[in-house]
């Protein structure tokens, strides 16, 4: 072990795999390489190091091959040790006015910035899903629920929106998140800055990060990026494991709304008939996954004192796999929403049943006869304790106790019929964000306008970093 | 119970119980009041409730004592029937176009909105206080830890500008979190907007909202603006945790640089000579409790399909609780932070020992000889394990297995002094973020700029919201 | 405050108000008289304190009412300060041998015990009406879900044994938990034993615990009964929270299989014709909720050092709120469970909906006509995707691509009939734990003995208790 | 893809991956091959398959090598394919009246099994080193802390005890947790037991189970084992994480109470004199991964309705997670309390530091003069003010303002010399779980039998799982 030598003696091998950060690295052995290059360019430019000296490093660079970095601690000391073994002592010149502290900070900032970049492309293609679906479905009824229950009529539209409208915060929390993280601890060194008149703003524009993270002992010792990035995946997930609960209960026998594509679904090992929903179902166990990467996330960083520890190490993996997961389920649920198909025939039958039209029935009543709401909702709730839609007898009946006839009152036979139409119900309720068809129509042309703002503004934070990265390969070959 | 007389039966006292918010509706009784207040002003303003019946509701309202309520499942509930009993069978007219579903939504936002408004404030003097002490210590050295092992001397102002910055985050998550919060379900209904031709717009004007949660379904079936003010909270308790371990551990025996004022500290039923610091132990243990609640809130919001459910009432007690502990945290490390003595012979008398500017040594042969900065560290190292300072001949002694004698190569006995010498080894670093006291100097001036800003921002925010709720209540009575 | 004046100055009120567990306290004013008394007779018996000393402080103890204490840290420190006034410095002897640090741990073990022996109780009762309800439908045919799909028939009593079951885990562990708990931690003092002669294995048996935790430091220093008993708590919401589910979904317009009670249901405020299952939502919820103080309560306790610190008094409140959302969570499902109606008619119709008996066709294919499952199950499958029930030539025809026609083979009319009929499909199911109305009825009658098995196992548990608290207020009166 | 073939069409790669529980499987892949094993042995001595088939099966289970397998949704799938392939369409024939979902579970309880057997044993292994360890250390004094303050002195014996105790504590927690998961579900099906005469009771026994899972809803159905496992490794590793920091606490330079065998230890890449404490730091962390873990799997396993959900399969690689972090940190923690160095006399010489004998004072003071023990507890907090150690007339000048004079009233220069020494103070403190050499020396040939049984205990567990699974391989070859 390179660092080992000077001060300690040996390691064994199951002391070198508990402490070995190794097989997380994985996720930043290309992001080390760009930090390497910039940091040399930089010491170039300074003149902290010869041409010489820089140019054979970075040709050594150009050629590392991650399979041929031998045994060590971590990356950036396997890293170290390849180079020495092949220019020779001077590639120990590397890591001068720069310690790991910094170097592993600026390494996961700079692969977790690109995972961020790519998630939110994968959020607004779902989003762009959920709408297309919801503009395909804008005169659609379905039936809308709370508690679980038939509650009122609405739209598929409407219900699309909805759950579009959730992603598209949780991809601004994202870019919150972005513009927090995309920042530079590079040149912090251990936590107390350097002695070598080193430049960091120089590495931070070559590594296309947006400005400092400023104090050295701040900059290896936080890893609230990563926090506040697991809080944002937890809530996404979230939001995903509310649509994947809603696809499960759909697609069962007893719903039966939707039905998901074959290529969303698994068969069982017993029960040949079966069509099971795993996807969704396993989308929904991962909302509770990432929900366990953030508590981890956040105990191992409670009461640490400054700067650096090793704990911090641990926190890593918990972010890389909660990564996995949410774009894993990120993807997999466009690819739900893109095949599944809806019964329109079946929604709209459920839309009226279960006397869902209740509310409009006693609106209907406070705006004919002007009697108060809550009498109102008094006398149609003693009608639907029957179960049945109510004739106007009924409803002059259940009027009685209260000394109310609604029939002559304004309310005749078609104002019943009207209140009890679960499509007249849902047209007249085009109230900014209801469900009627001109409303929903309204909302997705802004929605299409917003999202191609979206898109523009992830695109230019994606081009800033790529041209970054494009031309630090470029000055350094 | 008003509701339930339609259609429900009586009510056992322990089910009530079970499914009461009561005790938790104390958080937004004053809220409730309000948009009850703006809901009847619109409602008069659209016509579609009677002058005198607006004014005899907002009368009542004027005059209601939380105290007078009766009981009942929720706050709503109660204000209503209390109306009720007040101005008669009119007071079951504010119910129109509305739902508890888009109220108890509203509630929590606004009542949020305060607390946050209120946290932001007491951040921003946290910060002040931190940098001040700050600035009152530029030119201290203090030992700096990786580890909890001396590393590099540093100063005590570059330290504590670390912990000042990240709170300088953690606020800027309020920041972002705020604008996401602060926009109204009012008018959603109960998830399907309404057929009552409400003004959603006025309403959020007259709350003093800053826009709509638009889709009706979304507004009362999100939570995820309570989700991600917890986030925010638990990563500001996590920064506020490390402060506190860190005030717990330098007012050991042992560590012994800081006194804690007596005001913040506690002492034993048993042990009379003690001086605990159990203000911090109590922040460094809420950081897990708000860490609890987030998991919590996340826990209960997965995989529930919309829109409103009634998991969503066990939802808001959390918020309250992390609300008042991150609050509670945040006053009383500010008078901590305040009231705090550093021993500033000892921190000094500390930053030197334990060898720990043998990375200004390495550094400094590296500058000094040209040899790699590899070898150099390996020297040091050797001379580490020693445990004293060197001398000129135990430099040269420590590199002759690599055939490297210093004091040939330009390295003497005064270069050798001035490594070895904390305070110069400080000056030296006076890279962008770095512990020299000119550095400390500049930063700190630039931050007193940005609390400015920050304390404007925070400032127009409450600017807003204050002079809507003073005109909402000069239109009402 | 009592124990400031030696050593510390005045308190203000925010710090006061922040460091202070007295509303949680509450929980534990009963243990803490007890605890004192106990540790009064002890000190009386060893000769520490002369009787008359004793009888004072014991009378006072006798008539001191919760309303009647002053401000304080603590409970403890009010009680001692409320003696003093009432039987002058002589109440200051009490706290001799002893410290806050033992006396609380002492306390919460004591309270905690009691809340476990009610839940226990309530879990019990549980089980047993769960249990009930499987006895009255041990031939009730339903459908059997896998992935919230028909999957195979089954019957109601073998669901709700599987229920109970779950629950009689959840039971065990909180008798394996309590083992732990009923033990003594009194006389430890503040960590460090204490040089006065006192007697710990009286005080252990005048409170009715089961033995010592003996160590000292580790007897004021470890939380981990709180840590187990929340695990217990937490598993056991889990299987509530599974049964809710169940019940919320089982009464939606779709499943329609059950009717939950009035009593245990809600209406909207909007929408008069909604019967919501509003409780089973809650202890849905409420599992989130415990999980929250399972993460916290582990949060706060990892990484202390020993012995005492103030960060576990921010441990216990989250145990009482666990404990009250769990023991009402218990008896809300008992009551749900009691009072459900299940719909026989609809659940039988639909147990054999889907073509669920797909599986047992296969099986019948394998014993009938000797080939190996996978192809069995292979041709079902095809038939499977049309979605009708097959008759004798689909098979045949569905067999041709694997060379095998069933109707040659042995399997006829009458075979596929058979396999194709719900009820014949679960009789056939007579394996230990299966679901035939024989092997219910002899899993209940087994299920009947556990029951009183597991009431003397708590009865006797409980009686110990009480008759040591009887015992111990009969000598100190 | 096997099961797929009959229903479902093609899979794409993303989607595969996404749902395939292939990574996971490999810590179950032994334990299938056992399952499959015993099922057969099964299915042929109740006639259920023909000796021949049976044996061919068997024969290509012995070869099986993991690495042959091909692609498959889970390990399972592959097995099955893979014997197909070997043998012929009678490797069709093993899965006759079992399912997935009761095989998986049987495997993770198996697999589980052997992961606890171990962890047993490295648990029993750290507890007799640092049980080894206080044995070596009975006359050092040591500080004693609360609140990470000097409180009183203590010996190294006494506190290493305590951490053995709650060790045990832990231990007995896997040893009940092991009760519960040893049980079989095998025979359940896919949830509803089959039609096929097979004997649940005979698989039990030759896997060396201890018993059924009986209900065979219940079976497939519940991951409550797995939830309880992971709940005593969270404990264990608050366990785990106190001993940590108080290792890392006591190298500081400040502490310097022990050293860490450059085993554990690490250095840094920058500062070659460091010497860090990373194996305790990654332990410390680990217990907040574990915690996480727990989390996850309770949130996933959350209102899931019965019987099997795919999101079952997201629990797993949670406690196979956990199971090595814990496993990991427990040796790690074994090799570093065996080889850390004390440093007893800075030990010593801290132990009576800080005027920690105050308590003892306090209670001599109470001893000879009699005057209670809070007016005691005042006079020497009075003292402790000014920081020195009293001599006899700073004590009756201290209780002057309460009219009392020690030196007056049998309280002389002897007996406060004796109260300010800290070994006499140690000595004194001979109670049941004291800090006096006597009664450690008691408490450690105590647990040094405890520790002979437990030994036994799990030796008895392991034996007779492995005379099972011996006799299981020796049937069937």
């Amino acid at each position: 072990m390179l660092l080992r030598e000077g001060r300690l003696g040996e390691i064994s091998d199951d002391v070198l795999e508990f402490i070995s950060s190794r097989e997380a690295d994985h996720r930043i052995f290309e992001a080390d390489l760009l930090v390497d290059r910039a940091h040399l360019i930089m010491l170039r430019e300074a003149g902290l190091i010869s041409e010489e000296d820089a140019s054979s490093i970075i040709q050594a660079l150009d050629d590392i091959d991650e399979n041929d970095l031998g045994p060590g601690e971590d990356v950036h000391e396997a890293i170290e040790a390849y180079l020495i073994a092949q220019v020779g002592e001077v590639g120990g010149r590397m890591h001068m006015g720069r310690s790991r502290n910094d170097e592993v900070a600026t390494c996961i900032r700079l692969a977790l910035r690109g995972e961020i970049l790519d998630l939110m492309e994968e959020v607004l293609s779902l989003i762009e899903t959920i709408w297309r679906r919801g503009a395909e479905n804008r005169e659609t009824l379905s039936p809308g629920f709370t508690h679980t229950q038939h509650a009122q009529p609405t739209t598929l539209a409407h219900h699309l929106i909805a759950h579009g409208d959730a992603l598209a915060r949780d991809l601004e929390r994202l870019v919150d998140a972005y513009a927090r993280l995309n920042k530079s601890p590079l040149g912090s060194a251990a936590f107390a800055s350097t002695g070598f008149p080193i430049d960091r703003r120089r590495t931070c524009e070559l590594l296309g990060f947006d400005g400092l993270i400023e104090n050295s002992m701040d900059a290896v010792s936080t890893r609230d990026f990563i926090l506040e990035a697991l809080s944002a995946l937890s809530i996404q997930m979230v939001t995903l494991s509310r649509l994947a609960e809603e696809l499960i209960l759909w697609s069962t026998t007893e719903f039966a709304y939707i039905e998901i594509d074959d290529l969303f679904a698994s068969t069982s090992s017993i029960m040949p008939q079966k069509k099971n929903p795993d996807t969704a179902e396993l989308v929904r166990a991962k909302a509770g996954s990432v929900l366990g990467s953030l508590a981890a996330a956040l105990a191992i960083c409670k009461a640490l004192p400054l700067s650096y520890n090793r704990d911090l190490q641990e926190v890593t993996p918990h972010l890389w796999r909660a990564l996995s997961w949410t774009r894993g389920s990120t993807r997999i649920m466009d690819g739900c929403m893109e095949s599944v198909r809806f019964d329109v025939d079946r929604l709209e039958k459920s839309a009226g049943a279960g006397f869902s039209t209740a509310t409009e029935l006693a609106d209907s009543l406070v705006r004919s006869t002007g009697i108060p709401f809550r009498k109102a909702h008094r006398i149609v709730g003693a009608l639907a304790a029957t179960g049945d839609l109510p004739g106007i007898e009924d409803l002059d009946r259940a009027g009685e106790p209260l000394g109310i006839r609604p029939s002559e009152m304004g309310f005749g036979e078609r104002e019943l019929e009207e209140a009890l139409d679960p499509r007249r119900n849902v047209e007249r309720r085009d109230q900014p964000g209801g469900p009627a068809p001109a409303e929903t129509s309204r909302m997705l042309l802004v929605r299409e306008e917003q999202l191609l703002q979206y898109r523009s503004r992830v695109g230019e934070m994606r081009e800033k970093v790529e041209r970054a990265l494009l031309q630090l390969r470029g000055i350094s070959s």
